[in-house]
């Protein structure tokens, strides 16, 4: 037995990128991509990656580079997932959300070659850029050198922003179409690279590998049993984990990609009666988007319309009311550590029979892993003992198997403490019920989710301990009906100081990005804390929870907007006169 | 990037025998096997696994040891596709219509350290270990130390059969249901071997790793759109590459297998509408013993229940028929070597506007590459040069990727010869269409596939050159109403000797497994070759097709009969009395 070899033919490493090649083949006159006006079939797309990978080796894109890119859910974020792997680089997605200075960080942690910009974010790209020369000069920041800029212009109506002479039509345009990609050597090289807040106020890159990204991919078009000629709506963001793998994920089934640049009520009734949309994920939040749509947002719906959301549990009210418009929901959980949903909650047909609300209850629940999951478990973090499957019984939510990440780029420390005895520990705390089905009861201590988006408490705090009238710190996260939860800080000033929540929440506004910052601050005169004087986060959720958001403070009104609309893009006039300074 | 290490965390081994476990665990209470009035669920199912995995380390199977079964397709057969594996030994599941002499030649090539044997298979496996006996004693056969004997009796309806001292269920019960199994350390290790007739008559033992068959698990559960809560009969042999892969593939998807021991219409139509079967394989052979079921062997039919087909493209006629009685219909193409079925026939919603003989003709198309195969491709062979996608330009149509086997076992040769210049050459020639789907052609010219088996010419020629009166003999297929296709023998006769077809057929009956003998003999002065002295067969196919079928042949009457059914098996009452002895 041992003496069969490998060889070309029978070992070929993992790759999602055979399935845009396979695409290109088998569904070649298929509609790969809708944007606007513009359509492509699988063949097109195929070959708008080839050029695109071959533009870049010809840039010096070389093995292991970072390739970044700041755009909303466009075909050219949607082909940079293949190209940039086929050229050998890493995909560095970056949250459009982030403010200036955390792209920045991102940026020079990554030590990114080359840096992709939708021309809605050249501004606040600009400023990132702007931040990392002071840096540089200063000082302040270790030398790294600028990476090479190239916009991404509007591919269905061009606008002619531009920063330095490159644009991305143009790196299509001058490409090689039978460029096959440089081949890969190893499944274990990485293919992509996300940034998650995650629980300390440093970057943490998450890196994936090809292996780890193909077999996600199948898992959970699997998991959510994703048929061929599916049409998927990207209502979620392709930078949350890849779009959880489903960029790779409908080229594998030979789907329709509907690209959409705001996730706006509008927007998505009509992308889902035009092009009748079969699929779509995104977090609950959405679901109030498509509910509180007004009537002239709104297009009939006669399809059934698949959605795979996560982030929070889908409240049961909200359920029923996305049911009854023709949604049919499935929850998933998962980490951008895990490349993405790492359980879903598998419907199983005897439920049907149980009321409605016994069902939201079960749908609620995180689930079962994904296939290509070796193993999850809840267990005992100091005995490593499995908790009994009884419901009850806490645990932390432990992980194992080749679809989780390769670790945290250039962090040795943390990467150490995310894998131990054998496992990945998700920091989220969970019960397995008889069933076998398993679901959280207390996230990471350190982590609020809010609208889909994680925000680090610790981040938080350490901007908070900057103010020059505060003492101490703590942000925990506090209910929201919106956002699901929502940063609410304690705050301990220093002797003799007064300070106001609304100034507070100033200060925060120019020191983070916008959808962190707090709802509430709540002075306090001392935070509880047990005997090794570390405080008692658990104490303080509970009183936030009694706490009542405050009103009109700076960023509420923003905050209580559609995050997905484009309320802190500069409008285009703007844009245009930067671009030509 | 290269600094970001493989753990136990986020590189496991891929294995089906993860499947298993996580069934256990998600799926525990739900119905994993039925078996005449036996049922069994998932955590029952993975406890007799981990049992007998156990019982097999204690009676020393170790790593890479060979655990051949002959069995139909029974609990027992089905256990053992984990069992064996989960002991770190090598599962070959042996074709049950082979005659003792090939029983006997792969027991001795696979160097089997157990033999798992079902009662009504007793006395053809006997048989097969005193030839193994004997030979071993004249010294016609290498020296090698005979296996283990283990019998499977009935589980549902026990007989007392026994060959030796041991007994299956025995086993079972006096494992350990603790026991995890060993570790597997790494997933290119070998999980089956597979023997098949091949192209020589050397036994070609083709070897699966625990990676192409988690791979090819995973592919076809998809490419079948196979969804969780599947009821899966077992129509289709498990010992065909391992059921396709669905031996695995049930319990990824939590699904029930409905084994039966005999493929007829009775107990086809009997599981179908009793357990609503939604899913089922099977050669197109079986199509007809489903129509031609007599009134009294039918049961109504409620629920749609999936095809997938192969070893033969179904015919228009057929199709039709059976999808009028509720049936789904899809075709596949693979072989041993490309762990079952390699390409799916992936319906397109467009086709549905089409006539039914349009569709049909579409179905009988090979399809597309499953997804975990790299690549598919049509080449000239010479040149290696890739065919035109133009549905005319005939090349041999090659494979690559990490479901391919690992190769054969202790054959150098052969497996060099499989895999050439980076691609595995299934023998098979065909044609590209213009909308990317593959097409055969004209299969290699040395095997004939018969009712869903694999016949090697160059075998029957073997044998046939070994008759005193025969010269000259070239075999190949001959097309046949009911079996797709027959072996068609031409025989040139030494000088003055005469002989029947009857008397040839005769002497076929006693040297090969009787679903191997010709179904006509022709006899001829010389045979057609060309300059180098090579048998045309091409022409010797040309002229099979205007042939009549032989009426009448010894053979004939078993062979019109359901070749499913027990006809080549001794009676109950005779095997007791055989194992009494």
């Amino acid at each position: 037995m041992d003496r069969l070899v490998k060889c070309p033919a029978n070992y070929v490493p993992l790759t999602p990128l055979t399935f845009l090649k396979r695409a290109s083949m088998v569904y070649s006159s298929r509609t790969s991509v809708i944007y606007g006006g513009v359509r492509f079939t699988w063949l097109q797309t195929y070959e708008r990656c080839c050029r695109l990978a071959y533009s870049l080796r010809s840039l010096n894109v070389v093995k292991n580079d970072v390739v970044s890119v700041l755009a909303p859910n466009i075909p050219a974020l949607y082909e940079m997932h293949f190209a940039v792997p086929m050229a050998g680089a890493v995909l560095n997605a970056i949250n459009t959300r982030l403010d200036a200075k955390n792209i920045a960080t991102i940026l020079r942690h990554s030590e990114a070659k080359v840096f992709f910009i939708d021309y809605q974010y050249v501004p606040v790209a600009s400023e990132a850029l702007r931040l990392l020369v002071d840096g540089s000069k200063d000082g302040s920041l270790a030398e790294y050198a600028m990476p090479l800029v190239i916009v991404i212009d509007d591919v269905d109506t061009p606008t002619g922003v531009r920063l330095g002479n490159l644009e991305y039509e143009q790196l299509v345009l001058h490409g090689n179409p039978q460029y096959p990609g440089e081949e890969l050597e190893d499944e274990w090289d990485a293919i992509a690279l996300n940034y998650t807040s995650g629980t300390t106020s440093a970057p943490k890159g998450v890196v994936y590998s090809h292996r780890g990204a193909f077999l996600s991919t199948m898992s959970l078009i699997q998991g959510w049993e994703m048929g061929t000629e599916a049409v998927y709506l990207w209502s979620l963001p392709m930078f949350h984990c890849n779009g959880w793998t489903f960029t790779w994920g409908v080229a594998a089934r030979g789907g329709t990609n509907v690209c959409i640049r705001n996730t706006t009520a509008k927007e998505m009734y009509k992308s889902i009666s035009q092009h009748k949309v079969t699929h779509m994920c995104c977090a609950p939040i959405v679901f109030n988007i498509i509910l509180e749509a007004k009537p002239h947002e709104q297009c009939e719906i006669t399809n059934k319309v698949n959605i795979l959301t996560g982030g929070a549990p889908p409240p049961a009210a909200l359920l029923e009311k996305m049911e009854g418009l023709g949604f049919h929901i499935m929850h998933a959980y998962g980490l951008t550590e895990a490349t993405g949903p790492a359980l879903v909650c598998e419907w199983q047909t005897k439920w049907n029979q149980l009321s409605k609300d016994n069902q939201a209850r079960l749908k609620a629940r995180q689930g079962v892993g994904i296939l290509t999951l070796a193993d999850v478990d809840v267990k005992n973090k100091k005995t490593m003992e499995s908790v009994p499957h009884d419901g009850t019984t806490m645990g932390e939510i432990v992980l194992r198997g080749s679809s989780i990440m390769k670790g945290y780029l250039k962090d040795e420390k943390e990467t150490a403490k995310a894998f131990h005895k054998g496992w990945f520990f998700t920091g989220d705390v969970g019960v397995i019920h008889p069933d076998g089905y398993l679901e959280i009861r207390d996230r990471s201590k350190d982590v609020i989710i809010s609208g889909g988006e994680n925000i680090s408490s610790v981040e938080l705090e350490s901007i908070l301990f900057k103010h020059p009238n505060i003492l101490e710190a703590a942000v925990v996260a506090m209910p929201h009906p919106r956002w699901g939860e929502t940063p609410c800080a304690f705050v301990v000033l220093k002797n003799a100081r007064t300070t106001t929540e609304s100034e507070i929440l100033t200060y925060c506004r120019q020191k983070m990005s916008k959808f962190m910052v707090p709802k509430k601050v709540e002075f306090v005169t001392e935070l509880p804390k047990n005997g090794t004087n570390k405080v008692l986060k658990a104490e303080l959720r509970e009183i936030a929870k009694t706490l009542k958001i405050s009103e009109n403070t700076p960023t509420n009104n923003k905050r209580s907007e559609p995050r997905y609309q484009q309320d802190e893009l500069y409008d285009q006039d703007k844009i245009l006169a930067m671009s030509r300074l």
